[in-house]
Parts: structure tokens; sequence; C-alpha cells
């Protein structure tokens, strides 16, 4: 039974697995922590980077590489990153091994590096370290640079996809003259996340800073975007850092100003990882495995041309064909990356038509045309949305004249749809609590609930009296966290739901991955 | 004088250093022999993947990833392999630092692996010890994969892009039911990389086996393509590997064939790295700086309007924006990856000409377009290949009406032209050696030849008797490798000119990279 999805009202953690593992996206490896993405999971990744290398890029980045290896003491300068990281470095001490006849391979001790090197757990302080070459002159300011890149952070407790010991990302790194730039752009890569999550994955955000307690090691402040997965829980899908002078200063990052001053660069950090794809599946698939918004998708149609017999699948393939050179053949436009409609046509006669439906929409391709000898004789096929499952998904007698252009639309329309639906779920999860009677009742102890259902969690307005204590306690006693003070949140004061100290504005509480 | 790039008749190697750093390429990091990929050479790699990944995707094959960490047993398992690179190996020994008040930040004694972990200095093990879960079946192959990604290879003399400890590069994996099939597919591969060297990079190579004494550790067999460079010397720019069953017998990969019978799996593994970026500029660039063929040039034209004050620059604005328009408007083609002619309008009014035709030069913009006030009067601009430098590559006159038609053609016209340049400077630098005395002329001692021209070295054809002491004997007398066992070369036997026994055929003798 290696095949059966285990439905999320079961077990929500143990079906995110399945889905993952049915769908092909990824496997645990061998190495501790390490994932292997698989190719279907891959996939899904270029095609993120894609669109948001298009977006950073029509914001005036550019791309660039620096060095997998930190010495260590370039993390030591920077006081606040060192704490933040220290726990979770993986550390090059050696750089050879030897093989001598009668021992097994071994590190070779007489090889060991004068100063460790950590693998990047993020680059900071590698690139200003570079930076501090590159700019003299306010000339050379603003440095708008990403890199796409592995990194390492040393996780005990791991889930594919969402928390690995190795994950590849995007990390932006800027320079800028002034504070207001970098704030601007802090403010403009947080939208660009925003743009990237609601347009491309149809996952809704909320938007805005987060709280002291929970900002990045190193940064003045952080902007966040969080999306509500299906079982109500927060998930941190992208931050961006304002990282003040703080490594200008730490590596002594310098320029002259327009009246000849001597000036420390602004900084920005910001970045999105494989995470997304976590987020992506928890977001839209469901009990049948996978759902993608069209606009990621690596393959968006699959034809199915059906039949007995040799004789009455010819001419359901010659359709297949002839509809997927029309689908191939329209042209190229941004929704789709100026590429092409990717179509696959199957050809597992071998298999029963439900199996071959199936292994499809385990896969989440977002539209599947079944094409049989009594739709031939019709000039028709039939249609069926990923994100609509079952009959009431399924379009019969749509006319193969004009097929292509349908499924284009439709594709759209899916996407449209898919995003509707996750907003439309946040929106019924989103509520206040004015007490916290009301508040706890909204945590409940899971251990105490064990038949909790998955719609249970919820994003939670609250009163909060600015304090990392209380943001702690609540941490402890509801292991709800603040995930975001949201920008479009009404800014009115009141009374913190905790400790009844004065609250300048509501924020947003979730449990969270 | 940091701006002046070194002549290639005064020292070549100096010349090299001084384009990559002039054309903003790559620099050195302060991370013992790690680089920095500076945004130019970084857009050049991406153009290179865009290129590569294409013709991989065409040939069948999937990407995916695995984990940068290798447990030291797994390298361990393949005798060759483990030989081959024990020596280069950054090795993760600890995986956590630690901050003690009053100390600095050191690596934390009680973090001690139970397993060292290899930074992958080439993934075979780590694919191998997973292709283990994924092969069962003759249904499960072939799996054509190709990764991209990082890798580490610990080098005592580093050279940018030529020979780093950190670079990047794509290595394909695959595994298949039949010694037939794999080899297929190793020389597949390497003619894969043939056509992108040959029709990207305009890079004319050899292709071939390497010799017993070349090949890849764990390999049965080694197919390369060499190129040779400016200097005469040979670069390897790209090898595939049949590799037997070698890995599957090490990692235990076993499958049942069609008459259920265990078998073990063949594998082959391929790879380019961006050492390729250094060949491209040590195949085409000049002592004005980088030239670059077009289908790989981040930016295809840079148009210069001119004119002493606004008023006379205003028109020229104007046509350079409207030919902008018409050449990014032009339509996608193969040729150009389906992406837009990248146009680049140039606006250092406050420099003199000379110094922003100087500056495009250097950076190997394949096209510049100047537009003056006199050639508004015409309706003309004058056009100038950099591939062709000075008065000979510029065309005065061309009808701004039409220009963008006339660059279009004109941009494919320089790819052929660099193309048969490049083979042309090969062909007349390849000669055969007869006997020893021929051969030591043409390997001359640099140390008593100081002042040996750049175009003194070539490639040289002679028999050999195809054993591995008479090609040490030649590599430790002449500095000279075996490059490969060209494809295309006369197999006709002959006598080996260092030992005088029987030859099956020549082979190519020259200096490496």
């Amino acid at each position: 039974m290696a095949d059966v999805i285990t439905p999320r009202a079961t077990n929500y953690s143990q079906w995110y697995l399945d889905v993952v593992k049915q769908a092909g996206l990824a496997d645990n490896s061998d190495v501790r922590g390490c994932m292997v993405i698989k190719p279907t999971g891959y996939a899904l990744w270029e095609k993120m980077q894609r669109g948001l290398d298009r977006l950073f890029k029509d914001t005036g980045h550019v791309n660039a590489y620096f060095p997998l290896f930190i010495p260590l003491s370039y993390l030591a300068k920077e006081e606040q990153m060192a704490e933040g990281f220290a726990k979770e470095c993986a550390v090059v001490t050696h750089y050879r091994l030897k093989a001598e006849p009668g021992k097994p391979l071994h590190v070779d001790p007489e090889a060991k590096l004068e100063e460790p090197l950590i693998v990047r757990p993020t680059s900071e302080t590698i690139i200003w370290n570079t930076y501090k070459k590159w700019i003299q002159s306010y000339r050379d300011l603003p440095l708008l640079i990403n890199q796409w890149a592995n990194v390492v952070r040393w996780e005990m407790r791991t889930r594919l996809f969402l928390r690995t010991a190795e994950f590849l990302w995007q990390e932006g790194h800027t320079a800028h003259a002034t504070a207001k730039e970098a704030e601007d752009e802090t403010l403009q890569m947080v939208r660009v996340y925003q743009k990237f999550a609601e347009e491309f994955m149809a996952m809704p955000v909320l938007v805005g800073p987060k709280t002291e307690g929970q900002k990045f090691p190193g940064a003045v402040y952080t902007l966040c975007i969080e999306a509500m997965m299906q079982d109500g829980k927060a998930l941190q899908a992208g931050t961006s850092h304002f990282l003040g002078q703080n490594f200008a200063k730490a590596f002594d990052v310098t320029f002259k100003d327009q009246n000849n001053k001597e000036e420390y660069a602004w900084a920005t950090s910001w970045g999105v990882s494989t995470r997304l794809i976590g987020g992506l599946i928890m977001t839209h698939s469901d009990d049948n495995g996978l759902v993608l918004p069209p606009r990621l998708a690596p393959t968006h149609v699959v034809i199915v041309p059906l039949g007995k017999n040799d004789a009455e699948r010819a001419p359901c393939i010659a359709a297949a064909e002839k509809l997927a050179a029309e689908l191939r053949n329209l042209p190229r436009d941004e929704f789709f990356g100026y590429e092409p409609i990717a179509v696959k046509i199957d050809t597992m006669f071998d298999k029963q038509p439900g199996f071959r439906y199936a292994e499809y929409e385990v896969r989440g391709v977002p539209v599947r045309v079944e094409i049989g000898p009594k739709d031939i004789e019709k000039g028709a096929c039939a249609v069926a949305r990923r994100d609509v499952p079952g009959k009431d998904g399924k379009q019969f007698g749509i006319p193969l004249a004009g097929a292509a252009e349908y499924i284009h639309q439709l594709l759209r329309d899916i996407q449209s749809a898919l995003y509707q639906r996750a907003q439309q779920r946040r929106d019924t999860r989103t509520v206040t609590a004015h007490t916290l009677d009301e508040f706890k009742d909204l945590f409940p102890d899971r251990d105490e609930h064990e038949d909790l259902p998955v719609e249970a969690l919820k994003f939670v307005y609250a009163h909060w009296d600015g304090t990392r204590e209380t943001e702690e306690w609540v941490q402890k006693h509801f292991k709800a966290t603040i995930r975001c003070l949201p920008f479009d949140a009404p800014q009115e004061e009141g009374r913190c739901i905790f400790t009844g100290q004065p609250s300048k504005r509501q924020v947003v509480f979730a449990r969270a991955y």
C-alpha cells in the first residue's frame, strides 16, 4: 500500500510527507538532515527560480557568486550574527584525506587548516568582506547583487523542504549610500516576494515587520511574508532585512560621499529558499496529491488518448498529437514566462484509464485532457482541471477545434481560482482575540486534544504590549509566536490581552513551521 | 595605470588575469583558492547554463539536486575515486561553534561528527548511494539525471576560472540496463559538449578518448573535448566518462532485467565547469580586452549616442532609443535562445567618445553603434564589430532604417567569424612530429627560452607506443601530455617516436592548462 496518501484529516504531517514522496519531489538522504531534490521537485524549483530571477532583474539586480567557505573570524566580526548562527555551523577543519596501506581512508591529521572554515549559513560576512574592495565612492553605489546558492544550517529536527541542514536559496545583498535608499530597497524586495507568492504561487501572504525577538541576527529590522498553511499554521516564506550600517562597520566598508566625506555604507539582505516548495504543497495540495498553480507547473497539460486496441487508439493519438502541437505553438506570453505550454502525451495503454488519471493527479498536472474513440466521433475531448477533483472539475464535449485556446484560458482560470480559494481559507480562519480566555481557546494544547481538526488553528489578531517578555511568555504557554505586524492591519491602540499594558496595535499570532 | 591590459606577446598569463579583471569577470577572494564570480562573469555563466541545459533537456535529461556532503566511507567504497580525490578533499569534522564569555568564537570540541563529511569533489558516490533506492527493475532505467552545483577540490596553485578550490559546474550521472546504452550515452554527451563548444562558444575542439593515464578516477574510459588556447596550450574543456559497473558494484545497485535476472547497472558521468569561461577568454579575447561570441554575450549591442550639448544629443538619443526598441522587438529565435537581443544605451556624456568605446571593448560587447549629429543628418549610424578592432571593423553610413536587421545579421556573422578564426589558428598550429628531434624542437624548455613567442606552442601529432611509461617519460621531459586520441585522426600504424615500438595510431601531444 505504498501508494496511499494519508488524508489530511487523519494526520496532516504524514499527508505532507506522503505527497512529497508520491509526487516524486524529494527524498531524505543518508546524509544527516540533507535532502535529495528529485527531478519533479527540482523542476518546480527551476520554475520558481525563473520567476524570481526575472523579478529581481526587473528591479535592477544582477547575479554573482561568492565563496562557499567563510573563515571563522569573519563570522565572529558581527556579534549578533555569530551568536545567531554559531550553533548550526558545519566546520571544515582539514583539507586532505590519507590512504595508507592497511589502513582505512582517514582524515590526514597533518592537513589541518590554520583557521577553520564555516560552510556558509548565509553570506553577509563574506560578501561585505568583498564589498570593502568594491566600494570606494558614492559612484560605486548602489550595489544590487543577488546570489543563487546552497547554504548549510545544522538542524537537529528536519522535515523535507521546510527545514533541512542543506537547502537551496537566493540571497540578495545590496549596499547603498543612504539609510533611506536601503530602507526603500528592503521594502521593495519584500513586495517582490509578495508579488511572487501571490501571482506565481497563488499563495496569499501577510506583509510587515517581524518583532525584535524574531528578527534576523545582525538586522536592524526584518520584513517578512507569512502564509497560512491548510492546517492553520504559519509559514515564514521570505524575509527582507534592513541591516543598517552593522556589516559596513564590522568589515570597515566606507565610501566618499558627494561632499567627499567618508561614510559607512548601508545594507540590506533578503532571501527565499526551497522552503517555498513546502509552502506551495501545504497551500494547494489535497488528499489526491499535489496541486500546482499553472505558472509554476513543470507540465501544464497531460493528454490521455484512450481506446481498447490499436485501431481505436490511432485516431485518439493523432488528435492528441495535433492538440499538443497547437498548445505548444500558442504565442508565448509573460504569464507563462515566455515559454511554450508544456504538454505531455500519456501512452500507458497497458494501464486502466483510472490509473493513468490518478498518476497525473498525484503529480499535480493542472489540466488533463481525455480523448477516447467516442470523443473522436464527436470531434471533441474531455477536459479535467486538477484543482477541482472529480466530476465537478471535468467538462465533456469540448470541441477539439478551439480546445487549445480553451485550455490556455483554463490554465489562467485555475491560477486565479487557487489564489482565491487560499485567500478565502485564510480570511475565514483569521480571527481576533479580545481576551486571554479567547486566546487560550484558539491555541489548545495539542497533547490534550489529539483529535484537533486540521481546521482548528487560526491566525489570531491580538493586542500586545510590545515587549519581548510577553512574546516569550506566549510562546512558552501556547507555542504561538508573533508572525508579523502586518502593514495592512488597522493601527488602533488598545490594551495587551496578556498584561493589560498599553498596546499600539494588534499583531498576528500563530503556531508556525 | 590600473586600466592597462598587458599585451599577450609580453606576458600571456598576465594578459589573461588583466582581461579577467578589467572586464569585471572575477576576483580572487580572501578565502584560499576560492574566487568571487562578479556580475559580468556570472552573466556569462548563466548564458552558458541556459545553452547547455537546453541541450541536456533536448537529449532527455532532467535536473535534480544531491547533498553537498559525502560521508567519508562512501568515498572509500570506490578505490580509484578515493585515491584520485583523497588529496584534495575539504573535510567537515564539526557541526557547531561556541561563543563563551571572554573567549573568541571557536569550534566546539563537543560537537565532533562521528563520521567526517567530505565537501563533494564530484558526486558519483552520493548519487549511486541514492540510485540504489531508485533502481529495482529495468523499468526504472535509464535514469538520465544532471545536477548544477558547486564542488570543492583543494588546489594549491589556483588561477581564476581555470583552477580554483571551489568551482561551479554541471555533472550528469546516468544509469543504464546495458553496457551499450551507457557507452552510447557517453559518446552522445561528449558530442553535446562538442556542439556547445563549437556552436555557442565558437571554440573548435578535438574529440576522443583520453589515455589510461589521463582518465577519470573510477572510469573505464574517458572521452573529452580539447581546445587550443591562443598560446598553443591545450585546455580540457569537458569530459564524459563510461564508468562500467564500477559504481553499481561499489554501491550494490542491481536491477531485475527483462528475464528477471539480477544485474548490476551501467553508469556514465559527464561534466563541464566555470573553467569554460577561462577557455572562452583565451580563445577569442585580444589585447583590448574581452571578445565574446554573440550567442553567449550578456549584452549584444551597445548604442552610443554622441553630441557636444543637449541640443545635439537629443536627436541622437531618440534615434538610439528607437533602434534599441527595434532590436529588442525582433522575432525571438533559437540562435539567441528565444531571448530578446540585449541592448544597452550608453549615457556617459561626461566622458570622451574614445573612453566610452574602450569601455565596451574591454567588456567584449560584440557590436557597438555610434550615432552622432552628422549621422542623424544622413539618417545613418556607424556600426563597429568587436571581433575586428579598429577601422577595419567599423562601417559608416549604415541607414538607421534597416539597421536593426543589419545588426541582427552581423551578430550571426561575428559568431561564424570567431569560430573560423579559432579553427584556422588551431589548424595552422597543429603539426606532426616524425622523430624525437622534431618533437624536441616543438616543445622547447621555457626556462631556456624566456622569450618564447606566444605562437610557438603547437598541437603535435606523433606515434606513441600506447604505454603509460612512455607517456610519463614525455611528460617529465617535455611537460607535454597526450591530450586525446582524436576520433577524426587517421588510424594508421607506425612506430613510436620515443621508443621505436609499434604504434597503432598517432595521438595529440600538447602542453596543457
